[in-house]
């Protein structure tokens, strides 16, 4: 669900805030009617990868909310102070502790409905060795048919799972496929 | 400059934030004392084109600040409720009113020092109608060699020019440029 007019108070000044039109927009955004701060609501990116070792790709079962106990691939919110690689990386040595390299940007889906872009990397795993964090109650290698596909958390995460084996049944190019989850 | 710790009021009850490491966090966060809201802060997306007619490619010159009277491509931040593509296509409506046909992704740009993640399409202009909005004082097509380089608002616009001219000159392919901004 997009979550909108969350705002209720001015970060600034602490002041209500009224939803209205700044005289220099097209949409309402929260204004302060204090000390007249703008308060502007965007998409967040979410950021991963898409770990490979061999003929097998990594997947993380989740110790958080939400989606429980379901399979996902390494990734989370971007922070500042990161790039898109940089925010890959980090959530993948967090949620796994996977040593990976980087290589192309795979997926780029946008989620409206929960207004987030979400970005993944595909990933050379360097060893098999693991280390689950604790968002994470088991980390372990798949094979094609062994995936759980009616245990996958989200989405974007099946989208980016079968794009990768489609690519590789089709030949050893991987594209950036650019998408949108409905 | 990468601006954080901007938050000094909590959005949901308005009490003064302190910040601290939440415990099931690994860096500070505003969080408030009071009904114990964490509120995060995130890079934001900015979404534009890079619309070509013909030889020639549109820029729009600032009426805003910051960049007054400097030249860009349109762009500006993605909104909730939109994709990369609809935020792309709607900033170029809104700051040149060309009407232009998306095409592939064409630069992702990491600007870290700003929490910003910069993505410019390629796109067809349908016909060479402009119709500046209130953010541009004047929208014009160049050539290449009219290209007023020196009075280019931003790094990231300047990027994706020269990568598309490199793009043009090497034939006719334009893959996605993925790329950080110092």
């Amino acid at each position: 669900m997009l979550q909108t007019r969350l705002i209720k108070h001015c970060r600034q000044c602490g002041t209500a805030v009224a939803y209205r039109m700044p005289d220099d927009d097209n949409r309402e955004r929260a204004v302060c009617p204090s000390c007249t701060t703008v308060h502007y609501e965007n998409p967040l990116n979410v950021v991963g990868t898409l770990p490979v070792w061999g003929e097998q790709v990594l997947l993380c079962r989740r110790a958080i909310e939400p989606r429980h106990g379901l399979w996902t691939l390494p990734a989370g919110f971007m922070e500042l102070g990161e790039t898109v690689a940089d925010g890959a990386l980090r959530e993948t040595v967090e949620e796994a502790g996977a040593k990976v390299e980087l290589q192309g940007l795979f997926t780029l889906l946008n989620v409206v409905r929960v207004g987030q872009v979400h970005f993944f990397y595909r990933a050379r795993m360097l060893d098999n060795t693991l280390d689950p964090g604790p968002e994470t109650l088991e980390a372990r290698l798949f094979h094609e048919h062994d995936i759980p596909w009616d245990e996958i958390a989200f989405r974007t995460v099946r989208a980016t799972l079968q794009h990768f084996f489609d690519c590789r049944r089709q030949g050893n190019d991987y594209p950036l496929h650019v998408g949108d989850i409905g």
